[in-house]
């Protein structure tokens, strides 16, 4: 067995048993190796963001990490912009990056370049093997590593030599560390916050957005009065009838200045400080009210859950609120934003993932799906757009069986349009809906928000991706995903329901009014 | 005037003054200063991947650098693959960063990373501006640093702050520092290792082999008897008939070794000493041979055209060899990829400018060109693939009136095939040519020459990309250019000379034998 070899066994006996890859030469062992360990799923990308945010999605729905395979400096380059979404979303994701062997650095070959400086951008923890036999070892550690807590981007760089030379052989699985507790005295402290009867918002984060988490966390703010907030951007939210609701942090400051309004108290809970995305002339960026006091229940990857158990116990917290069925009847007539929302609402399926990159199209989806059918709803974590469609590549391999919507900006379609070829190629139950308002209508918005005055014609220019247009359907066609293009609210939602009725992915095109539209 | 106002007018005072670009947020004020100074050209890339390869392959056709305009840390990395290429091309480029405002750093929001620690991989030069009247300067700055010498990509953190904080003016132009001379002392050693019969190879590189470089080189390589070879992956190669002809070292260690077989001295001009692309098992990575001497005549950057004059004066160097017009014939009948070759060299126009990343499909076809109409070779030079058709536009953008050939393999054509859309909005003059062979063919050759044994079904898996095949006719269209696809070699040469009859973009898809077509 060589370096290699040892390698992907030592994955697959540590339980990463999918590795999304972009290989080129230096990994030709590694990729040659992969017959030997079976187990091991591959899956191709014809381009390394795309491996990089379906390991992020991977792991999203099943909690662990998925690998990466890439190719040296410009391949790990390639795969940055998603793998920055990915340590946002504390995702487990062990990223291998093949390299020239040890000794072939010194020639400055037309490859060669500073690897390291690279994955230092996004990685929590980084190795580079200098023996075959540590190979194995600095795998079972990054896996280990990437488990955090809370989950990171544990980058191993797999010089060629040690890939291709014999090693003594796999190494043992090592073991996860626990959520760290948090100490009854915090609790305490978060107790009597809660009873001191001011105003205060509950903002939480991580695993506490999924099911019991949620009903912790809405039992506590029922019982204390608390304000339940949820951070911006969750790697992934559960919701729905019958899960109890939570209203997210708005992405503009304007909005968490309203909905922080007069609290006194922030308590959070695997959760962020509230900061602007962005800074603007003359706003704030720290989000939290003048005079309010914060508190943290639960730092990042800490035991949120038992927190909130214990903490719920402490102040007799007992029911949380579970929201009611409630689903937009069918819209009719030719498409807006409105209208869009409704016809996704109304065709909802049961444990529907939606990987959402839907941006300023997408502004009343999340209004007219939250009393719909239970599902799970992925966002752009890190603000790196080109998310959306490998993020709901690697959900559907990760929760294979259930069918997930990509909802897709037409201005960010393109950073990652090639996620439809490893859809088709794997047969993935991926619709893909394109919201397309020939703009970067998020960027007219921003224009204006950011005090640059009235906009010439050269600037409007470099938001408008209407010259020449791009045609969704020939794209998804040439690489190999039937599509569909819808100009009506019916039109919508009858592809929708024919694309969960059907195998495989689909790509429907929809056709929005030009510009921000609502 | 603001600090981006400042910044975007020295820029084009220095005489920079095309800019391509993919803004975000915190570049919104650059972008809203493009009205007030209308000599910079703005061109928008949909991934930035495109942006910076096409300011690698405008320097590289005008000798002076572009702008880039990139969206923070995942911004920079998405355009980090190209400017590796350009970063190996010695190209001046000016890579503007936008990032987010300096106290907003502090609140580790969702975009936040560390910006630097990417530039550092690719940059010759950064610089991270902290007051508003320091921008301008640094413009000034970054510009003179892009032409090194040799030209390098000079990059400028642009803090959102700063750009839109008022400014004192733009900054003056600072001048370009000359080429160092190289040395009489110098000249003269490498004049007596020719005079000393013992074989000899000259290397040249960089601007040596445009057609003044070559002559004086071939002059020097006819009277004494030195072989004239030329690095491996030039960034511009100008050939054809009545220009000298240079063998270029071959991209394979063993086809290396046969070409500098026997040679006892290696004479490098504004070239590197060669050395293999890839590491090999049992394989030398430093392909200068066993007891030969390496000598520089010309460091990267110096006047190695100066000191290639002075060379051929001192050893009585007179007439350079010049090529004959020699073109193949029109080929017929179902393609290869000899075929392909014939059709692209019957079909030349005269200063056709080819963009080439072919790769295996294309291995004959700088063969068949040699005695072409006079023309210009744009290469991979870093070997990070996605290269070809960012570098066609940029190459198209700066030569206008030229006629660029896009030659892209399939497997490397979606990397960054977005291009086409800048290509269709622009109304660009390239004909992009696909190699079809369905497959990472080089990766085949490289799973055999690594000594990875025989590959089993996966790995071989690995490197098929013809499931499911992509349509290069509808992903063309898709983005706004026509397409045209040909099966023999008539549909080809037929296709090309219309193209190049029609103004604008067009693509043809060129359907070879499956695998390494040869």
């Amino acid at each position: 067995m060589n370096g290699a070899g040892a390698l992907i066994k030592t994955l697959v006996d540590s339980g990463v048993t999918t590795c999304f890859m972009n290989p080129g030469t230096s990994e030709m062992h590694f990729v040659a190796a992969l017959d030997e360990v079976p187990e091991m799923h591959s899956i191709l990308a014809l381009f390394e963001g795309v491996a990089t945010g379906a390991a992020d999605g991977y792991a999203r729905m099943t909690g662990k990490p998925a690998a990466t395979l890439l190719h040296l400096g410009p391949g790990l380059g390639n795969g940055i912009a998603n793998l920055h979404n990915a340590r946002r979303a504390h995702s487990p994701l062990v990223n291998i990056v093949g390299d020239h062997a040890t000794y072939h650095h010194q020639y400055d070959a037309p490859l060669e370049s500073d690897v390291k400086s690279l994955a230092m951008n996004v990685s929590g923890w980084f190795q580079s093997s200098t023996t075959p036999d540590e190979v194995a070892l600095h795998a079972a550690q990054a896996v280990r590593a990437s488990y955090g807590p809370p989950g990171q981007v544990a980058t191993l760089l797999l010089p060629a030599d040690l890939a291709w030379s014999q090693a003594s052989g796999s190494a043992k699985p090592l073991e996860v560390p626990p959520r760290p507790k948090v100490s009854a005295e915090k609790i305490k402290e978060i107790a009597q916050v809660l009873e001191s009867g001011e105003p205060t918002a509950l903002i939480v984060g991580g695993n506490v957005l999924r099911l019991q988490g949620l009903e912790l966390a809405s039992a506590v703010s029922k019982k204390s009065g608390a304000k339940l907030l949820a951070e911006t951007f969750p790697a992934r939210l559960e919701r729905g009838s019958g899960i109890p609701p939570v209203e997210r942090l708005g992405y503009l400051a304007e909005f968490v200045v309203a909905q922080l309004s007069g609290i006194k108290h922030i308590i959070l809970v695997d959760a962020k400080a509230p900061v602007s995305f962005f800074a603007y002339p003359n706003q704030p960026s720290d989000l939290v009210p003048e005079g309010a006091t914060l508190h943290t229940l639960s730092e990042l990857g800490h035991d949120a859950i038992g927190a909130l158990s214990e903490l719920g116990d402490m102040i007799g917290a007992s029911e949380p609120i579970l929201l009611n069925r409630e689903i937009p009847g069918k819209p009719t007539g030719s498409l807006n934003a409105e209208k869009l929302a409704a016809a996704i609402a109304s065709t909802m399926i049961e444990d529907l993932i939606i990987s959402d990159e839907s941006n300023t199209g997408g502004i009343f989806i999340a209004g007219a799906t939250a009393g719909g059918p239970p599902h799970d709803v992925l966002t752009l974590t890190g603000g790196a757009i080109g998310q959306g469609m490998p993020v709901a590549t690697g959900a559907a391999v990760g929760a294979k069986g259930r069918r997930v919507l990509s909802l897709q900006a037409d201005g960010s379609a393109l950073y990652t349009f090639q996620s439809l070829w490893t859809q088709a190629r794997e047969g993935l139950d991926v619709t893909t809906v394109i919201l397309d308002n020939r703009r970067y209508a998020i960027l007219e918005m921003e224009l204006s928000r950011v005090g640059a005055g009235s906009p010439g014609p050269i600037a409007l220019g470099m938001l408008d991706i209407s010259n020449p247009d791009m045609n969704f359907l020939e794209l998804a066609k040439g690489l190999g995903v039937p599509a569909t293009r819808a100009e009506t609210a019916e039109e919508l939602s009858d592809a929708i329901s024919k694309s969960y009725a059907t195998e495989g992915p689909h790509l429907i095109h929809a056709v929005l009014p030009e510009g921000i539209g609502y």
